[in-house]
Parts: structure tokens; C-alpha cells; sequence
């Protein structure tokens, strides 16, 4: 069974009759409970070392802030502010006390970079270090991936496909010594979560989710679940990855659309909004229409479908 | 470093400047952040395969149902009613669709019975099971940690030695077949978070904990908390207990009182009460005096001090 096909088991297992005071359950970027006249924002992360972290590529307190940033990313989706968050850590035996101080320290940065307190958590010994962050906020107006209407520009705040870019330098081993190239590691290191531009597009997006595993296929989850589909524009895309997304693409021989597309982690966000209700941190890629799937819009005005992958591997370009 | 000093480190490091709106962070059963004129209460937990779970000791449902139980233990503690849950789950490769079901199926089943609704999680590939499940209520009056006084009345909610007992007859292997060894193994097997208990005693509890290790490593931690001593009386104890702890003793060669003591899992409440104010489903065991430790007065009137050692091990006795 494939993970989508689990999730899809879980949320028809887990999920009960409607819950009084349960806006949203399992299957958005968060989970949304009424609270007062406003709205609780609820999420959580697991970052497994092995699976979403190489200790080679990235030092403990790296990792420490990646998982934090990853988890309240979410948030930042739902146009929600963080109020707390709660670390659970699983650590091998192997787990030095110098380890778990610049692990906490990488999570205590990047919860104070956010301006979220970590109120609380959990400890347990395992096989291999995991970490859980979850992460509550606020919301006046929680934005969903459901919400999306036909007419809607799609519209896109934070970096596209520079993070992907640094992952496969890593992982490549040799390091082009460029401005570029170092600014594409750091910003897989060090992924921000994008809060203030979530909040600030809350008031006016019609849909929203974080392009944690990409454009292509996060881009997809939002059409599916508002019943539209989507056409992105080629040329607007590359111009929110800028010089820096053409020059690695150009270092790691790989087609800058590609890595905008179907590269993940940056984090950045894609919300809809009615014309000229666009929120002012973002810039317009393409727009929704009735029907299902996303399209792209070439430079010569022809039309392809783009498959719903996410970021795996790349095919190296001539 | 142990646990415990462990634990000092991430309090130290995690723990920002006072943050707005955040009652308790690190350090009690939950997190306690105000919202309007209630409290939210919210805590997580991590039940790792092999530490906390043996899958020869219990089903996958099994397993599913203690971990949800042991996370909502917490809110109980702390007077707290739930309104959700979050589950996280790392799966080993191994795990197949139909074991992803049955653990599920305890998660929701538990979560039922508990009237919390599951709103979110995460799904993850890992080297061994691990279930973190976060949980977010309300409490009218968060009941703390610290906040026993000298002269407050010591009392307990729920059963006592009973889930140690039944843990320690399935890891020897041969069961003997009694009514009360039956019940011993379910209690371990399906404890049940004392939710309604909690709340009730949220009203007048000077403060609260949940017993998961044990009645003297449980205690110790209240009295520390609050700065007090806690005399706990040995045949109170044992009335607690019950006729099924003393026959589970006996069939073990483990005394009742150690078992009472030491043995965790149970997810009893021990809550303190000025006097004349214990709430109908608590029974005194004891009281809080001035000084710090744990002490038990004994039948002859003798008190001895108590180890704040958990439920690892017992000496088998004559």
C-alpha cells in the first residue's frame, strides 16, 4: 500500500463522527478546533535521522532547527501564529549528552527565531533519534486546502527549489564553490518557516499549503481538495527561483524548472487568492481552473500536464 | 548524564525568557498556556516498541490503546478534559497494511472511549514502531505539580501494583490462571486514562500527578515540586490495592506493598486535598507534612523512608 493509501486507512480508521468543536480533522496541513470566536491551529512533525537528515550533510543542531522549521511550516499554511510547541525525542543509545545539548540547541534557535516558546516534551531511549515537534497556534481566519475557486490566482511567497539544489550538492559530495551553491545549502539547512506571510495572507487567501515536498505534487494536493485544477506560467516560476535557481541548476546540470518544481523543503508557501486580493509578500505563478490536475504554461503558450512526484531523484540534463 | 539529568538540560536550554501566556512549560504532566478565561492543557508522550511495549506481551491493539491511555493520563492529572489528539507514528518497513489497521483500531478505539476525537498525525518510515501521541485539552483549574501543603491530605484514585503485576507475570512467561492474575494482565494491557476522575477533583486538588512509575518515584516528584514531605500509610495503601493485589502478590512471591510502591503503568491520580475537601473518587493514603521526601508509616506506627525508585525490578520475596 502506498503512503498515500495508508493515510487515506488512517483517516478513515481514526476519524470519528463529527467531533462538536472539530473544524478541521486528518488531511489538511493542520487540524483546526473552534476556540472562543476564533480558532486553535494544531500540527506535528516526525523527523527520522536516516530517512529525513544525514548526520554528513547536516551537524545535530541543523537538524534540530530543520524539524522545528518543518513542523511550524504548517502553521505558517494555515495562516496561523504559533503560540507553543512540545519536542518529543527519541535518541539511540549512542546519544551522547553533547549530541542532545547542540540538538535542543538547533530546536531553542529556531523556536526563538519564530518567537515560539517550547513548552514541554518527551524522552525516550530508541534505535535511532527521532524527533517529534508539535506545534499549536492561533488563527482568525484558519486557511485551508480546500477553499481553492476557479478564477483564483495561485500566488507564491519564500524560495523555489534552492533547498533540493543544496540536498543534491550534499549528497553529490563535491561542493561548487559558489555564492549561489552556498546560499542553496544554507537555505536547506536552515529552512524559515514562513509565519508573518502566512498571517498576513489569512485575512484574504481563498486556499493555502507549504511546498514541503514540492510544487508539483503539493500544488496537486491543494487542487484535488478544493476541486479545481491548476496552470502554473513556466517563466513566472523561474522568476521566483531568480539568478541563484538558474545558476545551481546550471552547476548541477539540472533544468531549473525541474528543481522548482519537483524540489521540496524550501518551505516556501502557495496560497489562492481573488484577483487583486493577492496578499503583498506574494507573487503570482498561475491560476485555478474548474476540472482536476495542474498544468504548466509554456513560454510559447502551449500547455503540458506535470506529474504528482515529489522531489526523490533528479534526471541530470545535457 | 541520567534521565533525570537529562531532563535539567533540555528544561535549561528549551526554556525561552517567561513567555506571554504560558502558565507551565517544561516540567509538569502538561504544558498549561491561558486562553481566555480557561487554561489549555496539552502534553506528549512516545511509547517506543521493545521499551515500552512488548509485542509478545500484547497485540498491536493492545499497544495502540496503552499509548493513547498513557498520553491522555496526563490531562487527567492535571484536571484536564480533552479535546484531541494527535498520533504520530514511525513504522519499520516489516509493518505491514493489516498491523498499521490493528494499531490504528487501538489508537481510535481508546481515543473512543475517551470521547477524544483523533484530529491530525504524521506517518513516518523508521527502524522500529514508535507512537507519539499529543494531547490537548481544557482545564476550568489546572492542577499542577507543585501547590501540596503541610497538613493537605494525600489521596489516590484508581488501582495500584495491579498493571506491574500483570507486566511481570507475562515476562516470566507462565501464567498462573486466576481471576486476579486475568485482571492484573488486562489492567497493563488496556489501562484506562482516569479523565473524569480528574476533572472532578480539579475543583478543590491542591495539586496532582499521574502514577505511570510508580507510587514512590510519582510522590517524590509531587513533593518536590510543592516543597513538602508526604507520609503515605502502609495499610491505606494496601486497602487501596485490594484483595486482587494481594492475591497477584502471593502468586508472584512479591510483596503487596512493593508492588503498590513501585509498580507503574497503572495510571492512578494521586491528588492532594485540604481535608474535608477529597473529591468522592479519591481515598486518603496519607499526607503532606512539612520537610521533603517520601516516608511510609507501617502498622506499628514506625516510619521508615521510602526509595524514589521506579518499577524495574522486583526482589522476589519468601
Amino acid at each position: 500500500m502506498s503512503e498515500l493509501a495508508r493515510l487515506a486507512l488512517l483517516r478513515r480508521l481514526l476519524t470519528t463522527t463529527p467531533a462538536p468543536g472539530v473544524v478541521v480533522g486528518i488531511g489538511d496541513d493542520a487540524a483546526v478546533l473552534t476556540q472562543g470566536s476564533g480558532s486553535l491551529v494544531w500540527t506535528v512533525d516526525t523527523a527520522v535521522e536516516g530517512v529525513h537528515s544525514q548526520r554528513a550533510w547536516a551537524t545535530l543542531r541543523d537538524i534540530g532547527w530543520r524539524s522545528f522549521m518543518a513542523a511550524a511550516s504548517d502553521l505558517a499554511a494555515m495562516g496561523a501564529a504559533p503560540r507553543g510547541a512540545l519536542s518529543a525525542l527519541v535518541l539511540p543509545a549512542t546519544f551522547t549528552d553533547a549530541d542532545l545539548e547542540e540538538l535542543a540547541l538547533g530546536q531553542a534557535h529556531a523556536a526563538a527565531a519564530l518567537g515560539t516558546p517550547i513548552v514541554g516534551g518527551n524522552l525516550s531511549r530508541g534505535a535511532e533519534l527521532s524527533i517529534t515537534t508539535s506545534v499549536l497556534g492561533e488563527a482568525p481566519r484558519p486557511v485551508l486546502r480546500r477553499g481553492a475557486r476557479p478564477g483564483d490566482i495561485v500566488a507564491i511567497a519564500g524560495r523555489l527549489g534552492l533547498a533540493a539544489a543544496g540536498l543534491e550538492a550534499l549528497g553529490r559530495g563535491a561542493l561548487p564553490g559558489s555564492a549561489s551553491m552556498t546560499a542553496a545549502i544554507e537555505t536547506w539547512r536552515h529552512p524559515r518557516a514562513l509565519i508573518a506571510e502566512g498571517l498576513a495572507a489569512g485575512s484574504t487567501a481563498t486556499a493555502g499549503i507549504d511546498l514541503s515536498d514540492g510544487l508539483a505534487l503539493d500544488a496537486t494536493r491543494l487542487a484535488a481538495e478544493s476541486g479545481v485544477s491548476i496552470v502554473l506560467d513556466a517563466d513566472r516560476i523561474l522568476a521566483v527561483g531568480g539568478p541563484d535557481l538558474t545558476e545551481v541548476a546550471g552547476l548541477l546540470s539540472i533544468a531549473p524548472l525541474d528543481l522548482a518544481l519537483y524540489g521540496g523543503e524550501d518551505y516556501a508557501l502557495l496560497m489562492t487568492f481573488a484577483p487583486h486580493e493577492i496578499a503583498s509578500s506574494f507573487t503570482a505563478v498561475g491560476q485555478c481552473d474548474a476540472g482536476d490536475g495542474i498544468f504548466l504554461r509554456l513560454t510559447d503558450g502551449t500547455r503540458q500536464k506535470i506529474a504528482a512526484r515529489g522531489f526523490d531523484h533528479f534526471p541530470a540534463t545535457g
